[in-house]
């Protein structure tokens, strides 16, 4: 996936280039957004704002102004679709970990291609090695420390296999590398607490108000024995689960008729249901 | 602390700016050493080097050319001391966790002065709130994902506390936000072990050696209960501890014994004897 254009902020001011005394590099002391754009808009904007003023209030330092970046985002877009990544970092500062106080946030955006469609019939997942370490001081917000994720994405190289599920270091099932995690069980639509590691995705707060799904630990034979799974990220949607190990699942209606729904609701989605 | 001077590379050319696709920034994909310098020259550098190919190794990245590195580090200390700080990321990658295949890394040096004189009768240390999070998969090494050691870091502002003992979530003691720990019990000289969290320090390592310390499970209780306390890192040498809460230490004779044969051994952590 090609950046096609990148820009560069620290506080309100445009810079040519990223600057050197960066804490996102050093330390991963920073934020992301991946929001998926239709048109030169972003409709799931509040949203994803929302999770990065969580973020910055959990790390404790200084957003951007929204106004502005919401500007420049429209801007790099350019009435076009795609994807927009946002990092926002706590800025510059010596070295040692001590937080620079008050120091402007550095920001950059970039545009990226939408990427490929999925297979309609669904995703085929494995179980990663690698357990999600707990660390409730970090869990759920979108911040930069994303080794755990790398390492797990690593452990394949087969093209078929679209993402892997990822289990703490407790046992319970948290998430895939790069989606959030649904299953239907007798008692209704669950998806992993993420109060102790994983993260509260934008799509996953879409999906759990329109089912009524319940956040809760979920273990792998919750997943093992589902009627149906699906994954789902604001980037690429709702994710129909074909297969896991030596289970399998045909499109479950539910599943069918919530890409419907996202679709219609954000008409960005609807490649997704062709 | 103020940046001297930095200078960037991909691979083997140097750069002019740090390459905008890095997975350092976006991800923390990267790894750091922070060496002390002295007269132009990098005494531990052996160490820190294996230091760094055992973290590429774990994440899977090739590092730059060690007399390559080598080369441009003795070039920017330009025969002075100070600290100088080493980052190697896993190179340009698009969005997505999956690491790219055979990139060339990119690395950074920057100068940086020599950090002040601590005061030589010992630390003023605190118990962090923050618990570090169990991860076999990336302990002992020195990785770019630090948000833990950030945030511990800033729980306080006190000038007068020197740094902050961390324990993990199974609640043994870890080690400082920036340094190891050495504690002398009953039995001897012990080191909490860093095969789930914690990283493997250079002059731990040094220290270990001499001091013939166990590396075990470390309880809060037996730092309490120590007969002497010591932290260490690459860039201060050996720093005696000498107030923890309700518990004060005197300068131990084994802990001025070391920093003497590390000042021998390593005149750049001479002044910190003087």
């Amino acid at each position: 996936m090609s950046v096609a254009t990148v820009r560069c902020f620290v506080g309100d001011e445009a810079v040519a280039s990223w600057p050197d005394d960066d804490r996102g590099l050093a330390y991963g002391d920073g934020l992301f957004e991946t929001v998926r754009a239709h048109a030169g808009t972003l409709p799931w904007w509040p949203a994803h704002w929302q999770r990065l003023q969580r973020g910055a209030h959990a790390l404790g330092f200084a957003l951007p102004r929204r106004e502005r970046v919401r500007a420049e985002a429209e801007a790099l877009l350019d009435g076009e679709g795609g994807v927009l990544k946002l990092i926002v970092t706590r800025g510059g500062g010596g070295r040692g970990y001590a937080p620079s106080e008050g120091a402007a946030p550095y920001w950059r955006l970039s545009r990226h291609d939408a990427p490929p469609a999925l297979p309609q019939a669904g995703l085929h997942l494995r179980w990663c090695e690698l357990r999600l370490s707990l660390q409730p001081a970090l869990a759920g917000i979108k911040h930069c420390n994303r080794l755990e994720q790398v390492m797990a994405r690593a452990e394949w190289r087969d093209p078929d296999i679209h993402d892997g599920l990822l289990c703490s270091t407790e046992g319970d099932v948290v998430c895939a590398t790069a989606a959030n995690l649904f299953v239907l069980s007798d008692a209704g639509w669950i998806t992993p607490a993420v109060d102790r590691c994983g993260i509260a995705g934008v799509c996953r707060d879409w999906a759990m108000q329109v089912l009524g799904a319940a956040e809760t630990r979920v273990a792998v034979t919750d997943v093992e024995a589902a009627h149906a799974v699906f994954l789902c990220n604001a980037v690429r949607g709702i994710l129909p689960v074909a297969r896991l190990r030596d289970r399998s699942w045909r499109p479950h209606p539910q599943v069918l008729e919530l890409q419907r729904r996202l679709a219609a609701e954000h008409p960005a989605f609807a490649t997704e249901v062709s």
